[in-house]
């Protein structure tokens, strides 16, 4: 057996998230399947990210163990006809015995689209927040400022479900960019955040509570106030799922370029 | 009663085309059903184009008989309220009484995007035709320029329905520009066919052609033969529905910006 490694892109409006949750339809669900299938043995998937349901991925990386000599062009053509279309293997290479697609990660980035506009964009359905009042692109970049760097992100995070009496997991991030624009001159609107790892709904909720400052509902004292007050109920909106895109996985020594 | 000019988007992937159709979901039918019931009045739709089962819309214009001083901003919203997700009102203004959507209508300028690239393309499924061979844009720009001006399109036509013993409808018509492009450094290509009007499944027909030039199966001159055949079997294969976009629709003395 030899290490694999896998950039995979999914549609995720079609599933209930991408980690395997046996009665439902999940991306490593379909993914375990269709690679069991075509190499004839047992697989065990480790995903960099785990998407929630309806959330998108264009380079989601995943690492697995293949029997030697698997011609693995050929095995993502053949997973890539039994997945279609929510479900594409983008890469296959090998990969360093010790690699990990989620514990090797140094960083993630993740993207998010709003389209801003009165009407709603059909064509952009489920790929998209749609947002219609005009968002003060300046107020958000403002609000951007605090969120940078290591905090304590307890406010932007769903709480895990960690037993009272239990020690609780850290919250604590390294936010390394959030970059906001516009893109060419559509009203769509696309959030690009960078950090180390993220905590659950971390994404959904830094952005909705960016939309709260570019609708001109907080101010960047307030997101501060928000982060210092480490208290979910302090935060703004959390947006939903169809805008987040896992655009890329950052890894030690790589350099990483979606280039969709 | 007044008549109103409406441009509608909408996603065909979850339609059986455009045009009404009882007992099957089609967009009309739909636009129909929300606008009758928001003004308590029947209505009867124009389309200027009839798009078919799984091709979008993003500039598709709509004429219709309205009561006097509904509120046209209102309707939309209501509208966009009840056809949500697939389809969208992004306009709605009054029009002069002898507007008809399809009869005024100097020109339908259609898009069709190719995602070509060895793998699929998951976050535009439905949006795009996935051809994994490269295609030779200089090849593809050399077959558009036999098509352009006024030609009798049969060869890149379906034929219509109508008895053998009756005339058989004109396939002249006038392609006004046919721009072939690479969207900003992606593997996405654009094509965007002008004419003033088109027969059935004539864009498709013309987009197949070219890919086929694309991938060295034609010559500029089996293009130029292919038309001068008048028969379908001449020309190449006809492009899937799903790449499909009806972009804007011309009309005398209106200058039309799509703007997406």
């Amino acid at each position: 057996m030899g290490r694999a490694r896998l950039t995979v892109s999914y549609l995720g409006s079609g599933y209930h998230g991408f980690a395997a949750n046996p009665g439902v339809r999940t991306v490593a669900g379909e993914l375990t399947e269709a690679i069991s299938k075509v190499v004839r043995a047992p697989v065990e998937l480790t995903g960099a990210g785990r998407t929630d349901a309806g959330v998108h991925a264009w380079g989601q990386v995943v690492s697995c163990d293949l029997p030697d000599g698997t011609d693995l062009a050929d095995l993502a053509a053949r997973v890539n006809k039994l997945c279609a279309p929510g479900i594409a293997v983008r890469a296959a290479e090998w990969a360093a015995d010790d690699f990990d697609a989620r514990r090797s990660a140094t960083s993630r980035t993740y993207r998010y689209h709003i389209w801003n506009d009165p009407a709603p964009n059909p064509l952009l359905a489920g790929l998209v927040w749609h947002v219609p009042r005009q968002l003060d692109l300046i107020a958000v970049r403002e609000a951007v400022a605090p969120l940078i760097g290591e905090h304590d992100f307890t406010s932007f995070c769903r709480k895990p479900k960690v037993p009272e009496d239990q020690p609780q997991p850290s919250m604590v991030r390294i936010v390394r960019a959030i970059d906001v624009r516009r893109v060419d001159d559509t009203p769509t609107l696309r959030f690009e955040v960078t950090a180390t790892s993220f905590c659950h709904q971390m994404v959904r909720s830094l952005v909705g509570t960016l939309v709260d400052a570019g609708l001109g509902r907080l101010t960047p004292a307030d997101v501060t106030a928000a982060l210092r007050a480490r208290d979910r109920s302090a935060a703004g909106t959390v947006a939903p799922p169809d805008g987040l895109i896992l655009w890329s996985v950052g890894y030690e020594g790589t350099r990483w370029d979606a280039g969709r």
